[in-house]
């Protein structure tokens, strides 16, 4: 079987670690990298000589590429992907796949019509601490979700033209609508704009999503420690994904408290708690990159749709555009309407 | 000089822990303790042999006590503190000082009339954590205040009628407004009742402080971890008080983003991050409760006004009410009219 | 029933607190206190003004007193202990119960002719997480167990004339002793004196118990950090205890090495590692000092030996001793000669 | 100017470290690796694929190579690093140089007579951290250093053939002789084999340096948890190095005990203990590795000495041997002859 060929856009942040995982996997041959600035280009020819390096993407085109990686700027996401897409080219675009929810429905329309795979990097989703939680949830133990707590902070890089909103929260958003199976309802937003007046660097997100469950993302570009932290309250148990941990990244607490059988005005007297054991289960910490780059060229492959579609991309987008707009006008509760065909939303006070 | 003779109601949870502290004050005479529970009263005479144990708090007013702590569940603060005052005796009330605005006006109004102490719980402002994190933001080293951050929670004490908001955000409300040296403007809230239907055992504030500093509250009686955490992110250093750390609670980070002098749109090019030393500060761990204990009767015998006044606690209250409107109300954001004479307040959208 | 007599010897650091203990048991009654110091005396009787408060110990004997808790110096425990005993009472004392084996030995004797309770105060033996090791050991869940570290340093207290292996050592002593079942076979030591030259503050003892189990013991009055930490090494799990922490106090690992069936020279290709879960029992957190306590009150009034007996604490003595010649001689190691019977013991080198 | 031209033996454990460093150094050329597994040599030229690959070390010897980096298991070292310098290449050779002290002062003397670099890859010489606290005991912020307290420990890799001695102690070994600037005078060993009859997976050094510094060391291959932290006590500060933090590794601790200006025999009387801030030093943190690498190249092309140079290295065996001379009788002090000149070494009981 010849290997698939792949070509990828940006080698700033976050390139370099997926150009590696796609040059150390098998059956994937990588074959050029774009990049505007120069110095870039050549630290990336130093370690792999046999690269094609370019300022200009569109070289791909000329090029025996079957698939483009963009790694570049959220602002750049959208003409990138369509140019790659309209040039026949598969697609993974890093996370959130565009800045509004009209751009990711061209998207995919565009990959639709055409038989490509676009896939968002939601990384976390590749994640096996996350993959882990999401089993225990589905397994019941946890009993019913009450709510879902992040936090997500530390001194962040700020970007040009993107509020923290849009550069952290995607990894919750994508996480909650993962781990839980559904989409959020409603959401409101607050924060603040701490550095420059127009750009949001510590925002607060309220979502409430279908059966009543509650979750909460803290993000913040401004906080001396880093937190990456998730608190699942269930009714019979709780759980806590702590990514900064090195090893012991995922403790379920045999904790909760037991409601009596039924309600009635005495609540608290008639309530008792349960303080049971820690469990802490192992993990094998397999890099979630590796597994998410190797998912995409299964699904170019096998020609099956990703995990982390294009259309999972666009639920992210519509979520945080709409806590955008809350954030933009005092905090106001906002619907979710979530659209399975394809055009358009609505905005409405909830 | 004569000691000040001092009477407690409510021996369950808390009132024992300020038994002990006014019981070993020097110049104080604790004469009796009032508690419904026959056992506790039995507990806490076989401590302290002495003293007169009766199921009814108006024997004190038969009794020569001068001054009575009430530790009572919030709904009794009311109607407890009002019956003290008005038979002469200063007051120390637990927090929240009562319920709701009207009632914490009548108090004040009362205790000013006959020239009585009436003080309210607010352990944590003779917190030395505390009281440094204040002398710190007033020293400028943080330089300007963003914002701040709390977390406060556990798998908590459910209290008959009373949510979360009540019961644990006064802590974060009189310490915030203690820190900041002011009260807030506008307060936003959501939440959940995952036990039981009617009661908010999950809630987050968002307040907006004048000068455009932001703070937001998190307090919950649902989380398999005890976190007592609060962050303040300043222009210059970063600060966390780690409330649940046996010794190093105050951590001070010489960590920050520098702006450029002059803002234009290239913002992410311009900006520099420094990351310096953490310090430490040495904290002598002195008994909060102990130096509050001392506070109360100090004002007593010289006829001062306490830190932690009866109109701090109808501020703190004040607040409470409106997060409890806005949590009621989809999250709207209200504004706070805190009006320095007596009489009143106004609830309007922001 | 009547109740138990009892007055406490010292009321210094660790008198108040076994006093606080026998004040709240229920069929006891504190009679009287004895310390060298007025301070000390007025502190205790302001808090329970019932008590006969001495100088003079022997006062105790004109007093209808059963039992005498000594928490003096420990160059004092055996002629308090033993001018005690010789009047008749039932004695616990602190521990290291003497600071050599000859007077341990008569204590004991003495105690036995005279059918009275000897008790020493090793507390650990009373600690919810030590007993819970304890019987995981037993269970055969780790295995066999290859060996026992632990580290029990801070910034301490210098006693006068002590040293640290004598302060703090007899608590890891007797924690051993007791998980393991059984006495240590020889022991060697180092250590430092750095603060006076005559007294060591810190110190490493290697420990040989039977079944070829080593456990190794570091004690400091030197360190910037406190540390209470036991690890226990077996051949199917491991486990640590970490008293500094709150509430999380053991920890199972279920790690380890597998060997292969036969042992050969290829030793590291056949080994296989197993990092499975780590699991935090739920500890209910009693204080040891009161079941301590009331296990001393119910050897009196039932006639039996208690766990800590004066035995045991010979036995721990016995160790120490030991400890302290081989840090005397370059850490020679040396045999510890156990005898049942009374009556001496004999240094050899190992 | 010419690149320094480089091959790398051994590509398994470190090595791929090593190579990757000099990789991507300026002014160097990475010519060829070698290593006996095929599947490693495959693994290395799909990342390098400019490299010659061969099974045979010796294949070095006929291309322009300059100097041999050997990453092979300890029990090669002595060989390999034998045959490059007689071939004329500069030679830095994994920790610990050799085996035995005859050994690496014969890997000396060869390196000497030719004038070629023989550098020991002791990586912690080039840690930030390690650096900063040389710094700091050199500066005399800590006053005298009364003791260094080592532990590294984890559930380790069993090597063939070789004890945790010499597998983790000579990082500590190394650690304390740069911080320190002297080698130790006298040691003395303890431990046990747990999983193999003849592998000692768990020692303790006891070592004395000059000036009466106390040094311990805990290794082990057999702990649940990775801990590498090391305790500086000195006279008036103590330093924590804690390797496993990811951030904050190093910890000041303004905390000691203020001796009287004359001791007499009331010692405790007299003492007070200073508690004072933490403070935690930013350090900017490259990859030690990589420091290390281009030491290397700097010594070649200067013709310098390196910092890490043979005779550290062999030093640090000189330590490792007498050490486990004692672990082999039963934890004897021996004494530690160094020899500034060739030739020989003796042992001696203290």
């Amino acid at each position: 079987m010849n290997p698939t060929t792949v070509g990828v856009i940006g080698c700033g942040y976050w390139g370099p670690n997926l150009l590696r995982n796609f040059v150390e996997l098998p059956d994937v041959e990588v074959v050029a990298i774009a990049d505007l600035d120069e110095g870039r280009r050549a630290a990336m020819t130093r370690r792999y000589p046999w690269l094609v390096a370019t300022p200009h993407y569109q070289d791909f085109f000329g090029l025996p590429i079957q698939a483009a990686v963009i790694a570049t700027p959220p602002p750049t996401h959208y003409a990138l992907a369509k140019d790659c897409l309209e040039h026949g080219l598969h697609v993974l675009v890093e996370k959130p796949i565009t800045l509004n929810v009209r751009d990711a429905e061209h998207l995919n329309e565009l990959a639709e019509r055409q038989g490509l795979v676009l896939m968002v990097g939601h990384t976390f989703e590749y994640n096996p601490a996350v993959r882990l939680i999401k089993e225990i949830i589905a397994s019941g133990d946890l009993g019913d979700v009450y709510y879902i707590d992040t936090v997500r902070v530390n001194l962040g890089l700020f970007q040009d033209h993107l509020n923290v909103l849009w550069d952290l929260a995607p990894h919750d958003v994508s996480i909650l609508r993962y781990v839980l199976g559904c989409s959020p309802r409603q959401v409101s937003a607050c924060g603040a704009a701490c550095i420059f007046p127009d750009v949001v660097d510590l925002a607060y997100l309220y979502l409430e999503f279908p059966n009543r469950v509650i979750a909460h993302v803290h993000v913040s570009w401004l906080d001396p420690c880093k937190v990456r932290r998730i608190t699942v309250v269930g009714s019979k148990k709780m759980l806590v994904y702590d990514d900064v941990e090195p090893v012991e990244k995922v403790r379920i607490y045999d904790k909760g408290i037991e409601k009596p059988s039924y309600t009635h005005s005495y609540a608290d007297f008639q309530l008792s708690y349960r303080n049971g054991d820690v469990l802490i289960p192992h993990l094998k910490l397999t890099e979630p990159l590796r597994i998410e780059c190797q998912h995409f060229v299964e699904s170019i492959v096998n020609g099956t749709t990703p995990l982390s579609s294009g259309r999972d991309g666009l639920e992210v987008v519509r979520t945080l555009e709409m806590a955008d707009s809350s954030l933009r006008s005092n905090g106001n509760r906002l619907l979710i309407h979530e659209q399975e065909t394809a055009g358009g939303f609505a905005v409405s006070a909830a």
